[in-house]
Parts: C-alpha cells; sequence; structure tokens
C-alpha cells in the first residue's frame, strides 16, 4: 500500500475504512492497478523517480460525499488532489504535483443539472463533460451552443477553473461561468455569487452577488472544491462566415494585428483565431536559404512569385447572415489600407448543420460540436506532449519577438519535430495573445531532463521579456508562480494567508500553482 | 475633536501627528467644518443621531502615503473609510457606515497613468474621474471612447470596484477592468493579474494572471484599498443607431422578452437600454379607470386607440454603419413574430461627433461623453433618493411579478411622487435584468424612518421572489448580507475568514457590504 507523506500505515487504514463508509467501497482505490490510473501518461518524468505517484483515489458521488471526504482528510491530514475528469493534458492529467496524495475524482458527478435556453445558461457538475452536456441539448432539441476546447471528453468545470478556451464567442471559459458551489476544506458548503440567496432565480444569470466577488479565488487555485458551476451559453446562430486576410510584407504584420486588434476590442470579431506566418511554415528550401542570407527584401519578392505570404490571418463570424456579411466587408474596408493585402472568403454555413454537412467537416469544434480530433497533433512527432503558454501584448512587435525568443527554443529543443519552426498566436482571450508552444515528452529520460531545463529556462526567459504563462504542467507550477514575483512575492504571499485561513491543515491540492500548504512551504516552494 | 470608536483621545492625537507626518498636515482634517464635507447628503437618516458621523479625514497623495496611513491606522486600531471620488450618491456618497470612523479620501491619487488607443485600455488611479479621463483622451486625440456611469464627476475605480453601470458595449465596469495594485490592510502592496510580473507587457490586457484571480474579493468588500486599477476602453466606433420596438398586448411582453434576451446574450445588442411599459406610465385618467376595473382586453384596445404602446424596448447598436443597420434589420424581423409589432428608427450618428452635434444631444453618457444630466432627476420631487437595485431573470414572468411588488410599494411609500407607478427594468448587466428603484429621502424624520421600513421589508420579500440587490445604501447592507443567507450565512462567514486573515485589526471599512470586524461582528451584524 502507498502511503500520503506524513501518515502512518495504521492512520491511513483507519482512513481508508471511513472514505470506503463515507462514498462506498467500490469507490475506493488503492491497487497499483487502478492508482497508476491517475498517473500522468505524458509525464516529463517518465522513467525517473521524481515522477508524483497519486496514494490512492476516491471517488464520491455527491455534495454530501465530497463534504465527509474532506472532512475525514482534515481528521487525518491526509493531502487530496482534487480532478473533474481528470483530462488537463499537458497540463499534468490527473496526475497530484506532490507524490502521495490522494486523487479526490469527482467523475461519477456528472449530472447535468439544468440547461435554459430562454436565458441561455447550463448548471453542471464537475464530471460532465463537454461530450455529455452536447448529447444533452441534442436530445432535448436546445437551440444553445456549448464551447469545447480541443478534445471534448474533458469536464466543464475543470476547463473553466483551469482557464481554458474554446473557440466561438464564449470561449473564454472561466468569463462564461456563473456562479459555483463550492465545498471549502472544512467542509462547509458555499453558494457564490446569486446562490448565496435561498431560491434564487438568477444564480446563473448574474455573476457577481452582494458583496466580494470570490469566484475568481477557487480558479487555479487548492483553496476549495468545485462541485457545481454555471455556465453561459451562445444561442444558436443563425450563420458562420470566415474570410482570411493574408499580407506580402514582414513589416505588413504591424498594421494587420493593430488592425485585428480593433476588430477584437470593439467586438466585431469575437471568436478564437490566429496570426500566422505561412511563410516561416514553408519547408521551401530555397526560401530557407533565402531568409538565412537576406536581405528582407528578396525574401518578400521570392515568396510574393510563389505565393506564400508573409503572414495570415482568418476572421471567424458569427451571427445573423447579413451581419456577418457586413462584418466580413467592413473588416476587408479596414484591411485594404495595407498595400496589396489579399483577401479570400473561407467557409460559410447556416445552423444547424444537417448530419451531411456536420460529416463533411474535419473540426467540428468551432461550430460547437465536441470532438477528439485534435489528437492528432504530436502523434507522429514526440511520445506525449506538455504546453508553454505565455500570455503576449497583441502588437506586431511582441510577436516578432516571441517568435525570435522560440526560434532559440526550437535549435535548442533535444527533438527534431517537436515544435515547428514557426508557430501561430492565438486570440483565446479578449484583449492579448497567448502562444500554445508545444513541448515535446520522449521516452528518453535524458531528453526529458534537457527539455525540462529549457522550459525552466524559457518560463525566467519570457519573464524578463514581461511576459507570464496563463496557465502551466504542474512540474513547473512553482517555477511559473515564482515568476509573479512583484514587491517580493507579495500576489502568491497574500494567496498563501488566504490558503492558511482557509485549509490550515493544507489537504487539498498541495502545491497547485505555487501554493503549498504551510508546513510544506519553506521545503517545496 | 470627534473620537473614533474605542481610541483614546490621547491616542487619536498621537495618531493625527502620525498622519500629518505621513501625508503633510494640511490633507488631515478634523474641523467639523471640513468633516462634515464628508456625510451623506442624501442621509435617509437626516436629522436622526443614527447618522454615522466621520471623526476625521486623511487625503494621501501617492501609494507611499497610503501604506504608511494604513499602518498608523493599525496601530492605533483606528478604523478607516476608503472612498475614490465620494460621489457614490443614492448608496451612502463619501459617508462611512460605522460612525466616527476615519475617511481615507483617496481623491488626490488623480493621475491618469497611461492611455493606449492600439490595445485600447487605460491604467488610473482611483481619484481619476470620468470628466478627466476623458479630457485627457479629447486632449491627446485619442481614438478610444470611456463608459460613463449617469453622472461624470465619479471615480472609474470607485464605481468599478461597486459594480456600477454603464451604457456603451463596456457597460459592466467590474467586468471592464484589467488588473488592480492593492494596498492590504498590513501595508502591502499587491499587484494583480499580471502586474504581479516585475515589468509585465500585459497587465491591462489579460485579467487573470496566474493562480487565484483575487480581483473580485477587492470588489464591494473591505479587504483592501485599490490604488491602480486598469480598464478595458471601447474604440471608437464608426456609428450609432437605435430603433424601438413598441408592442401592443398584456401579453406581448413574453416573446418580447424572449427575443431580447436572445439579442442580446448573442451580442447583437451589448448595450444598456430599457424595457418599459408606456401605458402604466400614462397619467391619461380614463386608461387609469380602465385599468383599476378591466376586462384586460378593454384596457389594450383603448391604449390602441390612443396610440399608447403596452410594452416598448429601444434598441442600441454601436458598429461600423453597415453591421448596426443589418443588426436592425435582423432584430426586426426577430420582433415581427409578434403580432402587431411596431419599429421605430431612432437616433443614428456617425463619430466623432462635431461640437454642434453633441451640443444638441441632452444626454451625452451613451456616446462616451460624461455628463451631470441625470441630476433632473428627483430634483422636483424630494430632497434626495436613494436606490433599491434587485437583480431579476430576464423573463417576461419576472417583469410583471417585480411591477406588481413595486405597485405595492409605490402606494405605501410616504411620497407623493417619489417612485413612478411604471418602472423600466435595465440591462446594466449582460444577462440578467436589474432595477434601480427611485427611494425618496425627505427632510421629514418620520417618512425617512417609515421608508427605511419599507426598504427593509422589501430586502426580505425581494429575497423571498428569488431577487437579490446588486448593490445597497450603506444604512441597509447588513440585511442585504443578511438576505445572501444559504447553509446559514455560509458565504458571509467565508467573507469574514478572509477578512480576519487579511484585517486582524478590523481597520479597513468597517461593516461595508455586511463584512464587520471580528470584535463587533455580534454587536453590529
Amino acid at each position: 500500500m502507498r502511503l500520503p507523506p506524513g501518515v502512518s500505515s495504521s492512520d491511513f487504514s483507519d482512513a481508508l475504512k471511513q472514505f470506503a463508509e463515507a462514498v462506498g467501497k467500490e469507490w475506493v482505490f488503492t491497487s497499483d492497478a487502478d492508482v497508476d490510473l491517475y498517473r500522468d501518461s505524458y509525464s516529463p518524468f517518465w522513467h525517473e523517480s521524481e515522477e508524483p505517484i497519486p496514494c490512492a483515489a476516491v471517488a464520491p458521488n455527491n455534495v454530501e460525499e465530497v463534504q465527509k471526504v474532506v472532512r475525514i482528510a482534515n481528521t487525518y491530514k491526509i493531502p487530496l488532489w482534487t480532478i473533474s475528469t481528470g483530462k488537463n493534458l499537458g497540463y499534468g492529467g490527473a496526475a497530484p504535483l506532490l507524490s502521495g496524495s490522494m486523487v479526490l475524482d469527482l467523475k461519477r458527478m456528472d449530472r447535468v443539472i439544468e440547461v435554459n435556453d430562454k436565458n441561455h445558461y447550463a448548471l453542471v457538475e464537475p464530471g460532465v463533460s463537454y461530450f455529455d452536456l452536447y448529447r444533452y441539448i441534442q436530445d432535448k432539441g436546445l437551440k444553445v451552443w456549448i464551447d469545447p476546447p480541443d478534445p471534448g471528453w474533458g469536464s466543464l468545470v475543470g476547463n473553466a477553473l483551469e482557464r481554458g478556451g474554446g473557440y466561438t464567442p464564449m470561449r473564454d471559459h472561466f468569463d462564461a461561468h456563473c456562479g459555483m458551489e463550492v465545498v471549502l476544506a472544512n467542509g462547509e458548503l458555499v453558494r457564490t455569487g446569486m446562490g448565496a440567496l435561498p431560491n434564487s432565480k438568477t444564480w446563473q444569470q448574474y455573476k457577481y452577488g452582494f458583496g466580494p466577488y470570490v469566484d475568481g479565488i477557487f480558479s487555479q487555485s487548492n483553496f476549495g472544491v468545485v462541485t457545481k458551476m454555471g455556465f453561459w451559453l451562445y444561442p444558436e446562430p443563425e450563420a458562420f462566415l470566415s474570410g482570411s486576410v493574408t499580407v506580402a510584407r514582414h513589416d505588413d504584420l504591424f498594421p494587420l494585428v493593430e488592425i485585428f486588434a480593433n476588430l477584437m476590442n470593439s467586438g466585431q470579431v469575437q471568436a478564437t483565431t490566429t496570426v500566422v506566418s505561412p511563410l516561416t511554415y514553408s519547408r521551401d528550401p530555397q526560401l530557407a536559404a533565402l531568409r538565412a542570407k537576406g536581405p528582407r527584401e528578396d525574401v518578400e519578392r521570392y515568396a510574393a512569385e510563389k505565393n506564400i505570404p508573409y503572414w495570415s490571418v482568418s476572421l471567424p463570424f458569427y451571427g445573423p447572415a447579413k451581419v456577418v456579411a457586413a462584418q466580413w466587408e467592413y473588416a476587408k474596408e479596414k484591411f485594404s489600407a495595407i498595400p496589396a493585402a489579399r483577401f479570400q472568403d473561407g467557409a460559410s454555413y447556416r445552423f444547424p448543420l444537417s448530419a451531411d454537412q456536420l460529416a463533411k467537416i474535419v473540426n467540428p469544434v468551432p461550430f460547437g460540436v465536441p470532438s477528439l480530433q485534435t489528437f492528432s497533433i504530436g502523434g507522429p512527432f514526440s511520445q506525449g506532449h506538455m504546453w508553454f503558454s505565455p500570455i503576449i501584448p497583441m502588437t506586431g512587435e511582441a510577436v516578432l519577438e516571441a517568435q525570435s525568443v522560440f526560434d532559440q527554443v526550437h535549435k535548442d529543443l533535444a527533438s527534431e519535430s517537436g515544435a515547428p519552426p514557426g508557430f501561430p498566436v492565438w486570440n483565446f482571450f479578449a484583449r492579448a495573445f497567448v502562444i500554445i508552444y508545444f513541448f515535446p515528452i520522449e521516452h528518453d529520460v535524458e531528453k526529458n531532463r534537457r527539455n525540462r531545463e529549457i522550459f525552466k529556462r524559457l518560463v525566467k526567459e519570457s519573464a524578463e521579456h514581461g511576459w507570464g504563462e496563463y496557465r502551466t504542467h504542474t512540474a513547473f507550477m512553482s517555477d511559473v508562480a515564482n515568476a509573479y514575483s512583484f514587491n517580493n512575492h507579495s500576489l502568491l504571499r497574500l494567496n498563501e494567508t488566504i490558503k492558511d485561513a482557509l485549509d490550515p491543515n493544507g489537504i487539498l491540492s498541495a502545491g497547485k500553482n505555487g501554493i503549498w500548504p504551510k508546513e510544506m512551504r519553506n521545503t517545496k516552494a
């Protein structure tokens, strides 16, 4: 039997008995075979002793059982690591950060409590996946969309708490949530926002409630166990239209991004897309030679001859057919300020899609349909992946600066093809770009060690450029948290003060996002 | 000399000397004449002993001085009451909740630190008013709009922290903020979101940072003193267009609100407007007689003859001229599902407005121009006002239910004309309606007493209907907080736990939104 750190074998046996009484013995997992399922399939510590291994797992079925589990953990000071569906791939999966933590697995709590298609919201438990909610909505014929992230098997609650993103106008998943129910470390049940009003009629319609708006402190944190969460849904739109803009010169990036930011920030483009450099993606050897040698004018001339744009952005529009058409017309007018900007109409759909139409769409995620199509990524290149995800300003200057930093990373990485030489910047969030940079995981201890070092170096280097990661793999949470060091880490110290007040025994998700229980703070952080 | 509660005269004298050393003696106010300026001009306790009176005021000029003030207050346990510009009219103005508190007045911190018109944001101090920021932007000729609330002399920081609203697509002021700087009760300086990263390039562009997103706990709270705040600005739009929809029958309200909610929730309407009943507003005596007697068909017939709509909604559209035209066309198509719905084109503008155009607009607030025009309200009716502001669902059913509750209030109120008989519901926030109901303040002790009782009764009655207030006058903060009582007030207890951890001496804004320092909790709450 694996033991949690600092817990005696007899105490752990007692605790396991109590967990079994609380949730039923078939929902307490202790055999290696069962517990190993919670390890990180893409661990950067492949075949190394540093890989965090859970000691056991417990899967309650409802809120009362979660309360019991938390109270037992408090009694025996057993570190819990909460997961919803455990699909946080590229960021640690289901595995804890602290080896020996017991996984608190909420996948059995998979109830869709309500979907409202007049005020367009859902209330769900943490075990509800994007597939689950999509099926529920389809079965009832409701005219609302969900906003799935790339893989649809994850949890709405888990994804939003980790601040994941999707593709439709509801793409910022934490922002699209409204109202929470949380079990605190002491077992108390709290409802936030309007949920604190008994019989509230607007728990999923108005976010803030009265007094401090606390929801944010339960995201990317270990301050409580979220057991219900409301989400705003997007009313099924009439149409989708996309159009792409390409420009021919290196310096066209500056006005391209400036116009793009204006369209985004004024609400004319509300969905996720990318700015990319098809030229840096190109594998044309002559182009590569020209790029190495310069001057830039020759590169631009050659690329123009070969019809390879220097930069490209695709614009997605959702809404009434006549509105999206007008938005694309307006965007073309604006981008026409860039000499030689070229435009191409992209996909265009009316909703709902027929089964035939849907079957022909390779990746239906941007149309509110969950999928696992994303798992084509990385497949041929490496044994797994983790993401390096800094936020950079929405300016051409920042994009160029980031490209030069990541060109160096590409040269350094111990992998032939883990990360492409050019890369897109994404607008998963409203007013900034995010880079989702692919770090390969290999079945090779030495390569992984080297790549981990590069990852850590990159956290520091990004911070020096003024860029912070919005999310990271458990293996690097303390590194990233430590980079947010303004005034002698005053934000982290504030978080630690709240942690100690809400979870004095430190039983919840030790180390999550750099926040350690008091007793481990000096040794671990 | 007035004294703070529980502080000796000699201690307070010592503290005042230290405050004077910290901020300069001309910025510590102790004379009755000076300090009375911080009293609530619209106090519902007019000429009563319950009116909270500040003991003194201190006005630091910068962050370091705020830190010193807070540290001195901690030493002497002096209760502070923080205000930005003190213009929270209708909700308590500049006055503290706890009589004898010392006002911490941030009006001197009025620096516009940055306005960026490429990524469309501002970073400001608490003393910056909407007028200040507007002038700054106009002087520099920047192509960005601010979103003023009704009166423009208030603080952006203060208004957002109280969760105020405006009229343009950036109307939810707390939602439109990005990044904070906060002085904690212990004097520590914290920057939130990306601001925790030294030399961050995206403090005003990405909200959440890494780890717990703490900003919300500093809104409607007494957990810290916000000294800087970022705000997203709206890129100057090309055009504005409005159109109104009127319907003739009582029951048309249901589809009217349903279609409206769809347009709002899908982002086709992004700005503030109202659903009103011109019929209930009408003072036609024959109509009033018919309404009293019924049947409803006769009321509808008479109103139709007189051309008085039963319900009306005005739709504001901001954006490119061709887009707003398409949005209005689409809205008309949708509302045409209601038999006999009628449409009228409203105001239409291209921006920027000329000085001549601007001069002709009675209320320029919806066009990003701060104003004091709102002070026409209430003037002829009463000596002041306070607001009762519950959130109700965006459904016709809820609007009717609210009207019946408030009709009774209107009959009960000890005022001839303080509140109109019909009233609009507003969409200051994304997915729900808010009622901003006018409660008169009189120069009459008995009337005020009676109106306060009605206010308290209404808090309870609203809670029974499932509606909570989003904000309230200091006089009723504990009443409202107590209505949010789910699970034996577990959210309030969570807030108190955080309060005790961050402000153990309870020096910051005692009683704010129902949160009292530990020592006063049993007697005051």
